[in-house]
């Protein structure tokens, strides 16, 4: 559990931050806990191939044949190219020191905004790296919190990313309590998710901002001509042929970000990061760069929409092999890039009111996160719903109303 | 040109508007021309099969080998089947009143709005039926028009549709004025675009409301169960791959107006009228509709997010064929349908306050119309791009803005 003490101390972490939700040193005992989701990444080169391992490991993120055998032989096989990769942007990911800040920020706000909740804590609940979504759970277990908030870092929902998360909770409490499930009916300990914000208002700030202090930065007689380019995580075409709702809500963040500068330069979503053969979601930011300069627009920006902190995709994919490597290759002026939300106090701001907001509306969840994607024939998503349809109240619910008619 | 005369004095058309903006019965000279433009429909048996041959024509929508030949075999092919389905629906499409109604109330609206372009007129300009696009432009020119807005009707913008009309007006020009541009260095006669609006609050509220009626048509113990399907016309895969904004821009409809419902019901951005062997973007409308009813989700609504009028796409596909024969097919206890915004007063507010808005703000075009898609290898496309920025003024400014550094 010591990793997940460090979620509120971290150590390159300057602010003056109020430490109110710990346990261990004498501060009150959190009441509230935010479970701040995402993949996470590997902090050093000793936790890579556990990394990979991991994300190789989980069919809702990556289809293999015979998985258990193919998924550990590819992790082990990347694993050297990846150390160097994270080796150029300084040895290891930085999510878990931005999430751990962001938490500890957010808290502190929250701690004023919603006296009747606080003390609140966050945890860190990483899905393939440590601290481990498993790891946190134990710990607010241990921590003896009353209202657990699965609040996912990933602004749009898709199921590749967001509902493993929410597979995990459900996982780990049907490994361990097979015969309850937490909520009003269950153990005492009550839960609601944020599961999507893709429209949030500061959200939106946030990225406007970013876009603006970054467009500032080339020559103003061909700023208005500078390309945006929405970059966001491909997935695999047959994962939105489904229905999953990633593209759409990507869709709905560009638009409003748009929307918030004016609509002052020219902008595409395009998608990075593709893997493996299959078609994924077109069209790829790299051959995107190479078609823009190719046309004469050689100026672009590379926003990074998806993600709320810098990681390996922001710092190596976007800054070193787009920006710097291809921008050369392919003659371009200048490739800049938007910075990431990381801890923009616009984006603790966002943080702090989303929970804010959820905590005094008394939403539990949306219907959306309770339904399968059309096309979905995944037995574990529709068992992780139902069962998330329960320990939310959801389903108690919805059964009062229908036996009321 | 009588067929346009008939947009300002639609027979079916009861609601007192103010005819200020024809020239013909002593009212004032328009001084401001809005060409709303969209693809149009046959309003009677007579003009299906032209409405056909001009669609099959069209290279930006569909892209045939030997389309000159295969074009109107095709067209010449479905005639007889797409009569019968607009005999099901009262004989014809009902876009051309709808259209020329919105036209005629919005301009009531803006000559109150903006008495300083005042007097205003609308003019239809279809793709495919009559009144054409053409056929609005000679009627424009021989009004005399000091200014003209060209206004997509599709709210989301796609190459195959708002494109399609831009390149139409664009072609219109090369032929009959090969030398010379509209706009301020041109004939006086000034341009301006309004070229996408996925996102305006009124066209959010106008859907939002219309799906609230739709659901307290619902018996309220399974109100909250009832899945919002968001039907729009789907495209080629292709097209998506080379950059579109098309889908991006859908999900970001649905987006908000699911954020001014509160998020109330479970939801998709589902895909419909899919023709032909290639890959269209997915999950199909007919599908979604299948395997939803077999997942035990009976009660479902469609709504057309992608147009603002009936049209067959609305009362054919979506009420006849999807909600009452696939319905009943499948089992479904109640397939309902969301209104189209068509007359609306809210969505009248909403053209008046996109229209009014543009023209107060001097705002010309946006820079994202004159972007070509990333992958797009289309000539045409470049040039249509090129015409419209020397006919909105774009281009001299970037160049005065250029030359000043």
């Amino acid at each position: 559990m010591n990793s997940l003490r460090r979620v509120l101390v971290s150590p390159s972490f300057n602010s003056p931050v109020r430490f109110t939700s710990t346990t261990t040193d004498g501060s009150p005992k959190p009441k509230t806990g935010i479970l701040m989701l995402n993949m996470g990444g590997p902090r050093n080169s000793e936790e890579v191939k556990q990394f990979l391992t991991n994300l190789f490991a989980d069919r809702d993120i990556i289809r293999l044949p015979v998985q258990n055998k193919l998924g550990p032989w590819i992790a082990n096989r990347r694993t050297p190219s990846i150390i160097e990769k994270y080796n150029e942007i300084g040895g290891g990911s930085p999510i878990y020191d931005w999430t751990s800040k962001q938490g500890a920020l957010m808290c502190a706000k929250l701690d004023q905004l919603c006296p009747e909740s606080a003390p609140h804590k966050a945890y860190v609940g990483f899905r393939y790296a440590k601290p481990t979504t498993e790891e946190a759970l134990e710990q607010i277990e241990e921590d003896g919190v009353e209202h657990v908030v699965a609040f996912s870092q990933y602004p749009q929902y898709s199921c590749t990313t967001s509902g493993s998360s929410m597979k995990a909770i459900y996982r780990y409490f049907q490994q361990n309590y097979p015969l309850k499930t937490p909520g009003p009916t269950g153990d005492g300990v009550t839960w609601s998710v944020i599961d999507r914000w893709p429209t949030h208002p500061l959200l939106i700030k946030t990225f406007a901002q970013n876009i603006m202090k970054e467009l500032d930065t080339f020559p103003e007689h061909i700023r208005s001509q500078v390309v945006l380019l929405f970059s966001a995580h491909s997935v695999p075409q047959y994962v939105m042929n489904r229905g999953d709702p990633y593209p759409a809500e990507m869709g709905a963040t560009v638009q409003l970000v748009m929307q918030e500068l004016g609509w002052c330069n020219p902008y595409r979503l395009v998608w990075q990061s593709k893997v493996g053969p299959l078609p994924w979601l077109e069209p790829g930011t790299e051959n995107t760069i190479k078609a823009m300069v190719k046309k004469g627009q050689k100026n672009l920006m590379l926003i990074p929409i998806a993600f709320v902190n810098d990681h390996i995709e922001t710092l190596h994919e976007l800054d070193i092999e787009y920006a710097q490597d291809l921008g050369k290759e392919v003659g371009a002026e200048r490739i800049g890039r938007c910075a990431a939300p990381n801890c923009d106090p616009t984006f603790i701001d966002c943080l702090a009111d989303l929970v804010s907001t959820h905590l005094k509306s008394g939403e539990t969840v949306k219907p959306q996160m309770l339904m399968t994607c059309p096309m979905c024939t995944e037995e574990s998503c529709k068992d992780a719903k139902m069962w998330w349809s329960k320990a939310t109240g959801y389903l108690e619910k919805q059964q009062k109303v229908a036996s009321s008619a």
